[in-house]
Order: C-alpha cells, then structure tokens, then sequence
C-alpha cells in the first residue's frame, strides 16, 4: 500500500504506449513493454502466438441534415468495433428510433434503407451496473444485424453508459452470418437524448452518416506470459489474468490496463515476500479480449497446456476500483473449501467470496477443469468510463488499484501453498 | 437510483451557496436555502440557534528566504481554522522539523522562536484510511500548543493526506488553554516534502509566514430541522443527520454537503414511499462540527428535547462514496436485534452491520439514549479532498451519493416503523 507500485505499472503502460487496439502497432508495443516489466521483475516470460483481426478507425461524422438548426446538428460517435465503413460519399437516411428488439421488429415496414438508431438507456435501477450494461449492450452487438434483416442501411446505437455526456463508447459489433453487413457507429447520451427528443416532436429527421473505419489483413499477436514457478508441483498452476488490448478511445487504464498491472503487481507481491511457491503462480495478459477473446481460447488450446493442469485462475477485468468480493466457479466441495478466502481476505477489504466465477478469457480453461475466480471491484462507476474517451490515467485511484493486486497476491498465494 | 436526487440537491446547494465555513455568510444563506429545500419536501421545518464562533481567513504565503533559489520557494499553505495571525510584516525564523511529539520534545532546545514543521505523513499501510488521518491529524489539532510550549514562534503542519499534491487540506487548531497561541497553517504535501529534503540536506532553512487570519465577534447561526411527524408514537424520533459547516477551499461536496443532502433525500424517499410513519423521521443539519461540534451539543441541549425521546440517530459524515456497512452503538441486545438491517440493506449494496457507531454532532444524543448509527462509505479517496480545495462538486458521483440515501432511507423507515 505504501508503494502503489501496480500504478506505477499502469503509468508507464499508458504513457508509453497509448491506446492498445488488437492488431495495432500499440498492442504490439504494449506485448514489449509488459513483457520488459514481467522480466525486470524477475519472471520466467515468454510470448504464446494468438491471430487477431486488424480493424481501423477512420473518419467519423454524424450530421443531422434535416431539419436544420438543431442543439445536435454533428452528433457525437464513434464507429463499433469491426463495423463495415459506408459507402464513399456516406449514407444520408431518415432515423427510425428502437428502444427494443420488439419495437424494431413493430416498425419493419419502415426500416428499408433507414438509419435505424437504437435508443435503450443502462437502467440506473439495478445495483449491478453489469446487469444494466448487458441488456444495453446487446443493441451495440446484435443491433446491426437485426436490422440488417428489414433492409436498415445503418445503425446507430446509444452509447452504454448511465451517465448523460458526449463521450461516445465504443465496443464491437457482431455481425450474424448470412445477413448482410451494414454499417454501425455508437452515439453518445447527449446526443441520443437530443436526436430522440428531435423525433418525438414528429419530425422527419435525416442523418448523413460518414465511416471510415475498416478491416485489414489479420496480424499475428501474442498473449504475453510471466511466471513464478513452483517447487513441488510445477505444473499445477495458477493464473492471474487480465487482457492487454484496449478500446482506442483513450488508453484503456481500467480496461483492463487495471487488470493486466495487478496481475503483474500481485506476481510481483507473491515473489517479494520470499517463500518458495509450492505450485506455479502465472501471469497471462491475453490478447484480443475485446475483437472475440481469442487470446483466452487460444491459450487454453495451445499445445503447451497438455502437460499443465491450472488448478485455479483469478481474472481482473471489471476496473481497478475498490475490491469487494470474489467469484468462484467449482463444486460445492470446492466452494466451501475456497470460502475460506473470505476470513483471509476480510483484512484487506474483500468482503465476500460467492459461487460464480468466470470471465471472458479464463472461460476455457473451465473445460479444463481449471476453478474461476472472478475479481468484483465497486463497478458503480465503472461504465462511465468503459470504452470511452474517459478511461484515462487519471480515473484510475493508486490505492484502490493497489488493494486489488494485494488481494489478488493473496488469493494465488494460498491457492499455490494449499491447492484448492 | 434512477432520479438521482441528492445529486440534484447538492448541485444546488453547493452552486447558490459556495463554501460555507462556520460564522460566514454562505453558512447562513445555506441555512435558509436548506430549509427552503426541506419545504419544499413538504416537511415540517424549524430552526435552533447555535452561537458559533466566526473566524475569517486573510493573505496566507510562506516564502522560503533562505537558501534562496529552491524547488519550492514559495510554499502552498493554508491558515488552519482558529489561527492567530501573524505580527505585522510576518514572522521570519529558521524552520525545526518533527514527525512526531516525541520527536519534537527531543529538539527541546532548538525550538525557541522557530517555526516547528510537523512532518507526520499519513500512512498508507492502513486500510482503514480514518486510523492514519487521525494519528497524522493530531498535529493539526495540538501540534501548535506543543511546540508554543517550547517557545516557537509559529507552526507549519503538513497536510493530512496521503497523495502527494500542491492542495493544503485545512481544519481547525485546537489552543490549549494557558499556553501561548501561535500561528498554524497546514503546508501541501508536494511542498512539505520539499521542504523536509532542504532541511534533510543539513541547510539552514528560513521561512517567511504571513497569516491574516483573524477571529471576529460570535455569530448567531443555527441547526436547521425537518421533518415526518409519526402518527403512533410522535415524541419518539429516528434523526438523520449532516452537518451544513464546511471549510472554505472549495465548497465541501463531501465534507459534509453529501451528509446533508443525503439526509434530506432519505426523508423525501420515506414520504414519497407513501405509508404513514408510527414514529417521528427527523433531519437535522447540524452547524459548526467544524469549529468545535457545537451545533451537536446544542441540539441535545436544546429544551425541545425534554418532551422528546431519540431512538436512533444515523450520521452521515465520512464522504458521499459507495455505501458499505453501518456502525451502531447500542448494548448487545439493541445490537442484535439491529442487526436485522444487514439482510435487509444488503440489496442495497450494504456489506455489514458492525458494533460501534458515533459521530461528532449525533454523539451528545448517546447520552441522552439514542442508539448512534455511523453510516460507513468507502474513504479510500475521501482525505484526497477532504477539508482541502478539491472537495467539490465533481469530486462526488450522483450514483453513489444515492445510494448512501437509500440505505439511510430503509434504516430509518424501519427504526421508525418498528422500533429500536
């Protein structure tokens, strides 16, 4: 705590190499430099190959040309992650508002050719701002293709924050097979809240819509890895995770930059406080999370795993705000066995260790028989910044960050001493 | 959670009204804006007097003069509440550094005429952030009475923080009766460590100090009172309380604006909520914690409390952050049966209910029988603003600020339903 040195990590992260989109030269630096980090404090390292797809943003402009003089006339967005671009010369079309998958389905016969803008705000009444994100983000993900299938010419999607601001979020589309691909930009609060009071009034309101984003080649990325290993059993291991690639908004510190540093950070804890590690404690900062989670798949099917068994793998990507419990995936034997962690933790300010446990990148290793553990810090705040232009530096707190890796330390610590 | 409202009250509050130090103006036009609040609520409002001390703040710099040409010439300070002033033309003297009183009762003879520099930096290590502001805030308190007894001219304190910032955090000295007073000011921590690094090189260092501050004749000021009359049992009153008194480097978002507002919206939320009330819910915006607490003790004076009997009395006090638990005073009886509140504030987002509650304005009332409620948030970040310029409105987020009301809502909607 005195130290803070996980933000020390995630200062050097962030100001040398910037935005970490997967595929970009960014990534690429950030697999150098975390893997520097990893070998100056003194881990064995290596890079595991993972093949990423290659999106770029460019030009993004939304203007509502119709009607003129509005409080909204150049809407804030930004282009969803692998959307197709538009035509050259953009798409100019009438706006259809959807609050619902029901409501767009209710319209079908006035979709053909329009801009369809999806406008479902996170609902501040759940406690779990994740509850409230994943029935926001759904828009964001299927919103283009569902309508795509009435003929949409595009979409433009309400940014998943509870916050009102102009700060588009980004986050990847999906696009379904065998419909066809339209494009898909995301528009901040402000702006959707302006562009729908604009069309409760009834008018006809016409957008000119300008992406210039697009997919190159694939690219050849890694998972960077770093490990203590362990003197009994070396090839029992527990895995500390987080994923290196960022939204390219602005820098990504909390996600999952947060993530990637207290993994390195706890690491760091668990080798400077002496003892010889019965059992491997690794660290993996996976590649890709945010085009696919590839870099979580990918480890889990590589060749070098045949002769490890990962006992347990704890994963930080919800923030580096304050902890406040843990999941845990598991038998109930298993489960009350790990429970204990809720007494050894209690001291550090985890005030709960619950059944459920997962996360994007350690779910394979579930199949492998591998216990989840999922780290749940405050996330009240959290989407104000995610994918955003706000996930800077600045909105990470050195204290809060560094109680995360300390119960991290602790977790894999008695996990790697005591087996689960 | 969805309407956010003691946001909107504290948006207002501290916007009309600006800092609102004991005794000033702002402190009286935010005794009637809050009342104007409370009915426009539709409560029953009144208000109590509370004599208050009135102390103004005037120049305040501290120049280096000697060596000339450092990285920290000239010194961010702050006059701490209270201060004498400095002579005319200021006090110049050679600065003697202690982190601690036996420190400085070592330095016994080096002291005379000196400016003393109490360099006890808050200490990271504790998880509980309230445990190292108080042991580095007891130099603050009696730091300048300590040294006055060994003849120094003057004292400067570092700041109570633990991040490392050019923004001196105020509060009050405390003067020991019988010794001489002395200057105090509160120096930034950046310049406090500046400072120790000159002094640590072996140089003399000498220090301008000019403080205009001075005290001017008593202010009638007061508590201002709202409330939901119980229809069962009237005389029996749950209190919800903040105190309205801030320091005057920025407009006191947490300290203790949060408290207040919060108060006021858990009443909104218990009368919106519809059911008649068997007992009396009670807001009181204590005045002048900040110079003394005078506001509590005059309040549990008052000759209104005869005929009445506190039940409970839940304070707010300790930042608009994420709600976390409760501490309640009570025997072990009360304690288990309040206990109760645990499940019923836990999908609220409340972690625990623990024994051991007070706070300085509610604690008068222990006397009289009330059961003390502390309402708990997490202060991992609150000494960052904390009494210091950075306590401002965008330094509190309108989801957890909320959140605390909540809670304070449900306990006090249940003490006044069901009893203590």
């Amino acid at each position: 705590m005195t130290s803070e040195r996980a933000y020390v990590f995630l200062e050097r992260l962030t100001k040398a190499v910037g935005p970490r989109l997967t595929g970009s030269p960014q990534a690429s630096a950030a697999v150098e430099l975390t893997r520097a980090m990893m070998i100056e404090a003194g881990f064995e390292t290596w890079l595991e190959p993972v093949t990423v797809q290659h999106w770029v943003r460019g030009e993004e402009t939304a203007e509502i040309v119709a009607p003129r003089g509005t409080e909204s006339q150049f809407l804030a967005i930004t282009a969803l992650g692998g959307s197709v671009p538009t035509p050259r010369g953009g798409i100019t079309a009438d706006v259809v508002e959807a609050d619902s998958f029901d409501a767009l389905a209710g319209l079908a016969r006035k979709i053909k050719d329009r801009i369809v803008f999806f406008n479902h705000p996170m609902d501040r009444a759940f406690l779990d701002t994740f509850r409230a994100y994943g029935e926001a983000a759904q828009f964001r993900t299927r919103g283009a293709s569902e309508a795509a299938k009435y003929g949409a010419a595009a979409v433009l999607v309400r940014s998943a924050t509870s916050r009102t601001d102009r700060n588009p979020h980004a986050g990847m589309v999906q696009y379904a097979p065998s419909v066809s691909r339209i494009p898909a930009a995301a528009v901040a609060t402000a702006d959707a809240d302006a562009l729908s009071r604009l069309l409760q009034r009834g008018d006809r309101v016409s957008v000119q819509l300008n992406l210039g984003c697009r997919t190159l080649a694939d690219v050849e990325s890694s998972n960077v890895i770093g490990q203590v290993r362990g003197t009994e059993r070396p090839d029992e291991i527990i895995l500390l995770g987080g994923h290196l690639d960022s939204w390219d908004l602005a820098v990504g510190a909390h996600d999952d930059g947060s993530g990637c540093v207290q993994a390195i950070e706890a690491l760091r804890l668990i080798k400077s406080f002496g003892p010889t590690l019965k059992r491997t404690v690794r660290v993996v900062l996976f590649m890709n999370e945010e085009f696919g989670a590839t870099g979580g798949r990918d480890y889990a099917a590589d060749d070098r795993r045949i002769k490890e068994r990962h006992l347990a793998a704890i994963e930080s990507d919800r923030g580096g705000f304050l902890p406040i419990g843990f999941g845990i995936s598991g038998s109930p034997d298993q489960f009350a066995r790990l429970k204990i962690l809720e007494d050894l933790l209690r001291p550090s300010g985890i005030q709960w260790v619950r059944a459920g446990g997962g996360g994007a990148d350690i779910g394979p290793l579930g199949a492998r028989g591998a216990i989840l553990m999922s780290f749940i810090p405050n996330a009240q705040t959290y989407f104000d910044v995610h994918h955003s232009g706000l996930d800077t530096l600045s909105s990470v707190h050195p204290r809060e960050l560094e109680l995360g890796a300390i119960v991290m330390a602790i977790a894999a610590y008695v996990a790697a001493q005591e087996g689960i």
